[in-house]
């Protein structure tokens, strides 16, 4: 049977989230939470905007998802994010309990992975989707930059 | 010279935000954040009440901190924190590149030393500051929660 909803179709909303981002000058990386086929949050990263460290994309999806459900804990959900998460959004997402965390493209230098942070050993994840196109998005965003 | 605005002094001020999220039935833990002898930024976990897992007291504060300042970075400032910060707000305190954190309480299991996160390489970082208070709050909510 064909699935409308994959990883790849939430994956392009959390990249539509990450092009908002660049739209806006920041760093572009989107993420969404999806409870049954549903986005029951979204963020991109606002830390420029919001002059604030803590806004990561992650951090916004998570709390906009917990305001949707009314509850803490993220159990049942999937998070789509553009980029691998940093130690703080890692760390976010071991407090929620998240079933599972899909992303895109790697962080080599500043992703949880390589900085030692953990995920909840009962949260899934799931690697390297459309990871391609997120790249792409962060590498043209840092060429602009430059230019 | 006796310096009143000592360590010790402005984990006393931590103690009463951790003293605020106790009496509203939150895992007692404050923050705050101190540049040249000014309180910047102050918070305590709030994570019941905001239905939020990102709620923890040093995001508040350094979000709080960087509202005041108007800028993202907290060099030249230092946070401290009653309890021994997880890897999220590790996360933060690394992005944030705060001068300095001074915490009171170890965390043995969940801190971010425990979950092998790390704080930003030229952070400073001073324990124990009065760690038996702060672990004496943790204690007698728990013994509470318990009962």
């Amino acid at each position: 049977m064909i699935d409308i909803f994959d990883d790849t179709y939430f994956m392009k909303k959390a990249l539509i989230e990450a092009e908002e981002a660049y739209r806006l000058g920041e760093i572009p990386v989107g993420a969404i939470v999806v409870s049954e086929n549903q986005v029951i949050g979204r963020g991109y990263n606002l830390t420029e905007q919001l002059i604030d460290v803590t806004a990561h994309a992650e951090i916004q999806a998570i709390t906009a998802a917990s305001n949707f459900l009314g509850a803490k804990f993220l159990t049942n959900c999937t998070l789509y994010v553009t980029l691998e998460p940093c130690q703080m959004c890692a760390g976010a997402l071991y407090w929620s309990r998240v079933s599972r965390v899909v992303f895109a493209a790697e962080d080599i230098k500043r992703g949880y992975r390589a900085m030692g942070a953990k995920l909840h050993p009962k949260t899934q994840i799931t690697t390297g989707v459309l990871e391609g196109e997120a790249s792409n998005l962060l590498k043209s965003f840092f060429a602009e930059k430059r230019r």
